[in-house]
């Protein structure tokens, strides 16, 4: 097949598929919602609850190594974010670990009255950042992405920016934005939910001051996995983060009443660590062994830019407009594209078992997950695309009841 | 045997012990830290993660019904403590959840200046409570528990108590405590990590205001399971939590720019929701269907109560103390010995693999489940610790590593 031989003939990471389950029949488009299971985890997970729990009891977190597992589960993330050691640790959500590092951020800065950010987060995002802001009380400036340059002075605390844009799968400059927030004498936060996993990103090198990122999307740490946090080295010890559990605590098994923080990215930790979750997580991110970053991103854009060109000579005619960038360089591993019968056309694709997702109000959003999606199922995709507007399957759906999810 | 008896011969959950693995040779007395595997969980979590994620993918959260998973989960937690419907929640950490409530409940009392709570508290709390204060400019007053009421006045925003307290396993009394914070005008907070699924309590009878608790102990949802909340209904909806998630906002799937809290008990969730972690919990809780609390709470005590009198008689005399109030009506489900060579003592008997635990400085503490511990190994533990005494057993753990773990 034509289309195969473009990647898949020079395509180093084809046999990376093999490490999913991948449901018969299924054609999935939904690794930026959540990951397809690396097969690893089935029989990790019967360990973890049958031996570790079951027979070593409490005994786990010494035998089983419990203890670290958070701290070593951020260091597998550490390095497909860019991010040295001692700088990242998986634990709670996305949403928490937004909570604990824009505190922490705005702690840093104090006097400092604003916090910028792009209109276009991801709402959980805002709904942190403004919460934030109304308890130290601050003002937050949401913005387009692009106008956040100009909104920064020397009233700025923090910016807030999602690396990788959840409905457009644009790219912000990592760099440029780290640089002009710093210029400012601000501190910048990323979020990478869109990128660990598919985008690589250089956190480090780009002197970027804190992330965090999901775990259950392209990192394939399954519904609801633990999420992620990175402070940059030269932070941490003068953090104050807000959620201060005893996990945070320099010596949790003291019990010391006096809170001390741990002298490392360990304060970041709050309450007891999500074993099971983590051990799936930690354990998924063996996908990534032996996986060159490079072609990882060399194999995302390929598939998106495929998946591009086809649906402008393929689907342009039947009204769909492409909501992603067409310079690779400024797009993500997922494609949008916009139709105003988007939310029916995606339950047809769903009946013909292909799954993508659909986000308020038009946008039809397709994850091509480089460690297993090819350009077979790209090609799928449109076909089937064509085929469902050509025979107007969308339509029988327009009476259905509505459901999404992320 | 004689000891069965005394118990077992009037005891209607005898047979619940069926209901979990317990590893060959092992005499478990530590689930008030980490509870036994409930035998359902090993096919359930295969079900969830190679049907539920790795077959149904992003479908399960409507077809598996992952989307109120937190929420049926809070009910059946809500049958143990006394709450009715609408009003538990399964989500996060006992930590986290005891920031969520704390905020809240100080926002219900703008201009009160103290937060009031035990000294004695499990630390987690003291260093969630003083960073609340910190925030929000209040003072904390940490006291001895029976000094509580006297602390309380008209500057009171809220008291935060553990039910059973996890050293020496004290009940205080909920209703008791509970009228006298709210007749200062004051908000009260119950801790009952340490109550949940041994000792039945009754928050809505009580009128409690909020309350938080783990899962991992005697609800046995595994290590680091979700912890669960409770706000009575009559505050909901004046209730305005800083973790001000997406999974928490009105409708989430609408993708809202400004926050909107749902209208229930739902407002308090914050991310994503941990279903991993979450699923276990959920089926865990089924350990207690068809169990009557009455009776429950009647096997504790005779647990209980059996292994003080018993130290009384044959372990005085090596120098044990007991810590534990010797009335049945104000003892939690673990008696902790004092000792001091308390963790020697611990170490030795954890070579016999029988295991408690350790808390310092010299608190030996046993749990006894009533779900599955027996008289049997009641006495199979005292007949232990007078042979290591006996023997010098302890002696020879000395020179030994210490390790600890809740």
């Amino acid at each position: 097949m034509l289309g195969t031989e473009n990647v898949a003939g020079t395509d180093p990471l084809a046999s990376m598929r093999e490490r999913f389950t991948i449901p018969e029949g299924v054609t999935y488009f939904d690794g930026n919602s959540l990951g397809l299971m690396p097969r690893s985890v089935g029989p990790k997970v019967s360990e973890v609850v049958e031996k570790q729990w079951a027979q070593g009891l409490i005994r786990s977190w010494n035998d089983a190594h419990w203890r670290d597992l958070a701290t070593r589960t951020g260091e597998k993330v550490a390095r497909l974010i860019g991010a040295g050691p001692g700088q990242v640790v998986a634990c709670d959500s996305t949403s928490v670990n937004l909570f604990k590092v824009l505190v922490s951020a705005v702690r840093l800065r104090p006097g400092r009255t604003r916090i910028v950010t792009d209109i276009d987060s991801f709402p959980t995002d805002l709904y942190i950042i403004n919460e934030v802001a109304k308890t130290h009380g601050l003002i937050v400036d949401a913005v387009p992405a692009a106008s956040i340059p100009q909104a920064l002075d020397v009233d700025v605390a923090a910016v807030v920016l999602t690396h990788v844009d959840y409905r457009t799968a644009h790219i912000h400059d990592m760099q440029a934005y780290t640089r002009a927030c710093q210029a400012a004498g601000a501190l910048m936060i990323w979020d990478l939910s869109h990128t660990a996993g598919a985008v690589p990103c250089e956190l480090d090198a780009c002197e970027v001051d804190f992330a965090i990122g999901c775990g259950y999307k392209y990192l394939n740490g399954g519904p609801g996995a633990p999420a992620y946090l990175y402070v940059a080295k030269r932070h941490i010890e003068q953090c104050e983060q807000p959620l201060t559990g005893w996990f945070g605590h320099r010596a949790p098994f003291d019990f010391d009443l006096e809170y001390a923080p741990a002298p490392g990215i360990e304060r970041f930790f709050c309450g007891t660590h999500p074993v099971l979750g983590l051990s799936v997580l930690h354990n998924a991110l063996d996908a990534f062994e032996g996986v060159n970053l490079q072609a990882l991103r060399a194999k995302s854009t390929a598939l998106t830019r495929h998946f591009m060109e086809a649906a402008q000579h393929r689907l342009a005619a039947h009204g769909f407009v492409i909501a992603s960038p067409m310079d690779d360089a400024q797009r993500g591993s997922h494609v949008s594209l916009r139709h105003k019968a988007g939310y029916e056309i995606m339950q047809a694709l769903q009946k013909r078992q292909i799954i993508g997702d659909f986000r308020l109000p038009d946008f039809m959003r397709f994850g091509f997950a480089p460690l297993y999606n090819n350009v077979d199922e790209v090609e799928h995709l449109v076909s089937a695309l064509e085929e469902i507007m050509v025979n107007r399957e969308w339509l029988v759906i327009s009476g259905e009841e509505r459901k999404a999810f992320t």
